[in-house]
């Protein structure tokens, strides 16, 4: 396991400035496999649908935007070839932001399906894809018409930042000096997005459809803990010192505030019991540490940052601090990488839609 | 009417050019709109879909990609509030080729949701957008799930500039010097083409499903006919010019051919009772004049032409010679326009999926 989810966080927030991660996602992919596998199969068995229809929301655009969907659909020819099925035709629905780089993944489209269908084998059914642009926060398909939804690290970016935060002076997410009015005022974003999330899926899926979301997330029920939150603090240390210097206005950065919120398993499954429409067929947590990708230079954790905050920082402080930004942040993530064992956490889980 | 078609034309074509015509294209709907408005009136009522999937195959990327759809969705809207049934939810794809600007559709996506939204009123059904790259002279939608497909000045572009055109020497299309094999040629394209089209919709549609589509062709049964060759007769005169003049390669020009066929209504009738998935329920010709646009300068028809045409061009003989090419293209479009009285035409033909 790896550093792997902040890669990924760009799919919620439509941006597409990196993509040469592609061995680092293909083992997000491999190690959600067994839950993801586990889940389209029982998915297909108890359907049995003439038409699967898929979506993946937060699809971003990169190399590896097809990837799971690739590995869903190998899956079931391989399990229809097993049980002496007809192959089912495919129907791939690829949702972001309307800002996402969809033409890029579009021109891709042509030579990637001529490779699927060579590698599916006569006798597997057609795989259709569609671009959906468009918020998850909000409905994006018909009543009842998707079996199978999949989300990777798209889920942990909030609909916007939330509100009454003005006592989170000097920091720019959930921190350890953070008051508890701001703790909740995330917390309260948090299950308002997910819910609504959950309320606009269960209309979308049929019966006994599936859902498999990954999101960054911690162990702790605190919060503020380290595992989530210190790698934001670090960033706010640097943007506290670029205001000191002078190089960033102190109202601006009083005014900054990340769009996200790292749930705890309990917080997951306390929302999805609390909205009713799924049952939980299983959720999980795993740990990434911080020093397993970035060889201890800090490099390549700054870079899954920038790729990830960049697009933050530049619509609310502009361009021109952005490279002093990174070359400061870089420089205290190396120093910090080699002191500490810091972890990224993973929460995954597995739902099924109920009558 | 007007000469509005050539503005379309690029829909198959996946190009982006031009996106000023708008109130152009507001005139070709208005010119269609009874018969659009006829078949879904007739599809509403027949089938009574919960959700209504509509498709627009070629919709390119102008400020009036939407027009049509909003269209027919206000159209569904006034009939289920006479019958005093609840909405259906609406489901519509947009599709064209993969290099079509689909990025810029979709950032237009939010603002015209907002936009149908009050438009409807309360109690329409919610409205879902997707994009779909792809040819449409192969399968782009699982067996079963369209109701509703449009096209607009799309189906006159061929999947591929015919073969067996060595006989074409001096011509860039049918041309009144073209020898038989050359007419044959294109309209086995053609026949290969459109009948591949409706196969694959055949599959696509729901039983008692509609197609209205709108093509350039000719009324007469000459494939070479004034009413369709003469535009492009005009532009090989320009290019056999330029080669005369030493300006364009001989070989390139006598290798240059426009993958188009603008069929008489009696060969899209023909085509359709041979496939034999649909019957049809109207199948209408229309007339332009050229000089009713062009306030005889010829400037806009050569404006039109060069959206269509200059992604050929370029392609086939390179950037270099464009801006040679289109000043005198419109010089003698201007001359002849002055002279002559000529029509673009239009075949519109409503089809019905039959059992």
């Amino acid at each position: 396991m790896e550093i792997v989810k902040v890669l990924h966080m760009n799919g919620g927030m439509g941006d597409t400035s990196y993509a040469n991660n592609s061995l680092v996602q293909q083992k997000v992919i491999t190690m959600t496999k067994p839950i993801t596998e586990d889940a389209i199969t029982q998915l297909y068995c108890s359907t049995l649908p003439k038409s699967l229809v898929i979506a993946d929301l937060g699809c971003s655009s990169g190399p590896n935007t097809l990837l799971v969907v690739s590995e869903l659909i190998k899956g079931v020819n391989q399990l229809r070839q097993k049980l002496r099925h007809q192959s089912p035709e495919y129907q791939v629905f690829l949702n972001d932001l309307p800002g996402n780089d969809f033409n890029t993944i579009f021109k891709s489209l042509p030579s990637f399906q001529k490779k699927m269908s060579s590698q599916l084998g006569a006798g597997a059914g057609p795989c259709f894809f569609a671009g959906v642009p468009g918020s998850f926060y909000d409905r994006l398909f018909p009543s009842k018409t998707l079996h199978f939804v999949h989300s990777s690290y798209s889920l942990q970016w909030l609909s916007k930042v939330p509100e009454k935060l003005e006592g989170n002076k000097g920091n720019i997410y959930m921190a350890r000096t953070s008051p508890p009015s701001v703790l909740r005022a995330y917390h309260a974003q948090f299950q308002q997005d997910f819910s609504m999330f959950l309320k606009c899926r269960a209309e979308e899926l049929v019966l006994s459809g599936r859902m498999v979301l990954t999101l960054l997330g911690r162990r702790s029920e605190d919060p503020s803990s380290k595992e989530c939150c210190y790698i934001w603090e670090l960033l706010a240390i640097v943007l506290n010192e670029m205001v000191s210097k002078g190089l960033i206005e102190e109202e601006k950065m009083d005014s900054f505030n990340i769009p996200q919120y790292t749930p705890s398993p309990s917080e997951v499954k306390s929302e999805v019991l609390k909205e009713g429409s799924f049952s939980i067929d299983c959720l999980e947590v795993s740990e990434v540490n911080w020093s397993v990708y970035n060889n201890n230079d800090g490099y390549n954790v700054a870079q899954c940052m920038r790729a990830v905050a960049e697009p933050l920082l530049v619509s609310h402080f502009g361009e021109a601090i952005i490279e002093e930004v990174f070359s400061r942040y870089r420089e205290i993530l190396s120093d910090r990488i080699s002191k500490e064992n810091t972890c990224f956490v993973n929460v995954i889980v597995s739902l099924i839609k109920k009558e």
